[in-house]
């Protein structure tokens, strides 16, 4: 249970440490609801964007529409079979490497199209690795393992690419002698912005001179919760630089001042 | 220097192991030569097909066109960017990942028109890794490393590859924004057995009632050394199971047998 969890540090409990604070964690654990939605306006939330979009578009502030969901595989396999690399024939192969790459091509083709038509959609294979206790230069390699990572606006996009996945591994499998083994996909669902606060926040922008352009979240952010949690809510992106959680993350405070103007503004409204 | 090499167990070097057996290491050691190719017919070598051909093809014996030689790429590596895998969209990325799958699959098409105009080519990616330290599910992913393994009894299908492999990775360095550092590529010249002695195996197979078919080496053996030096050289290959170098290989003794009377039966020639 989440509220049971301890610190690594303190050694404290969350519970222990929710009590200290005021609050109840038996009404977490119990999943009772705190805020109603009837009781707020909505939510509004003002980040950094944690991408590079407004920077190369050179916007200083940006409206969210969307946070994207995901469809995860995080432990995804191919397995093949360990040979010879010089001896044994391709037609004889069971070669995992050859057949993941090809899965991963095909995707990535596919993801084109689909960005062709408009869709919103990005794909990435943050992990592919060979075994290192098995693996070398000169053997077919007989295992992979790698990770897929699709996220969208549109949870109909997601599932769409999840089966595709399944089919095309299917395929290759047969084509080449080796057998997927793609694990469960974790799916999450897009929380999508409110449009009339979208509107009104674009509306004050204009009033206040202040240039924006409208775009989706890729990471996660506080406001996907309330979303899902039926709050209208929207995001205020501010300009920044050099990626996010690094050190390198680079805010001009120029920026910082339009975004919180932008945000004072509906809040007075 | 080779002949000063220590063994890890003894921790006796290689030139005192040659004095004990009665070898001069200052000769080796000077590179001069022992045998002169006037003084032999031609070298002779009886050993179990490494690969699982003869095996799949169900002949016991088989006699060698040639060893195959090999360009290898040991270290090549490609450069991207690590970035948020949901935050930064695709035109801004430069993912390590899809490039090298894209440059294998491409090396692979290229494989598969070459051996359908009957050249003898085989193409393995061993090792394939992103690395451990940095990547992860939700990061495009900043670096591959990556291995390359052709073998062909034709030198200028290796060199025609590598060529190839070059030029795609300028390819798609160019328009997926990475950098590839393909390294040297080792280059081995192929062997080929004497075409005379092939001949005379074939009839010899052919008197004693042997099935044999013709099939190239795709493991190194010691008779490449001996064509490389100028003796006229043959192989004869005896159809064996689950591979080699493994407690598996198995070998049948009625194969053998046939084996061992072609290579008599051509020794009272």
């Amino acid at each position: 249970e989440l509220v049971s969890a301890i610190n690594n540090r303190s050694g404290i409990t969350l519970k222990e440490c929710m009590r200290t604070a005021g609050f109840n964690p038996d009404a977490i654990a119990a999943r009772q609801r705190h805020l109603s939605a009837e009781r707020f306006h909505g939510y509004l939330e003002l980040h950094i964007e944690q991408g590079p979009v407004l920077e190369k578009r050179d916007i200083p502030v940006g409206i969210v529409t969307g946070i994207r969901g995901s469809a995860r595989a995080r432990n995804a396999r191919c397995i093949g079979e360990y040979t010879h690399s010089g001896a044994v024939p391709h037609e004889y192969r069971k070669d995992a490497v050859l057949a993941t790459t090809e899965l991963c091509y095909r995707i990535d083709e596919a993801w084109a199209k689909i960005r062709s038509e408009g869709h919103d959609l990005v794909f990435t294979v943050g992990q592919f690795t060979t075994d290192a206790k098995a693996h070398s230069l000169t053997k077919v390699p007989g295992e992979t393992g790698f990770t897929i990572d699709f996220r969208s606006q549109d949870l109909s996009i997601l599932r769409m690419m999840v089966e595709l996945t399944q089919q095309l591994a299917q395929e290759i499998a047969a084509h080449r002698h080796v057998h997927f083994d793609l694990g469960e996909f974790n799916l999450s669902s897009p929380a999508m912005m409110d449009d009339e606060l979208q509107r009104q926040l674009a509306d004050g922008a204009s009033k206040l001179g202040i240039p924006t352009i409208s775009l989706a979240s890729g990471a996660g952010h506080d406001a996907q919760d309330f979303a899902h949690a039926g709050f209208p809510s929207a995001m205020i992106f501010v300009r920044n630089a050099n990626g996010s959680h690094n050190p390198a993350e680079q805010l001009a405070m120029d920026d910082l001042r339009l975004g919180t103007r932008l945000l004072t503004w509906m809040l007075c409204q």
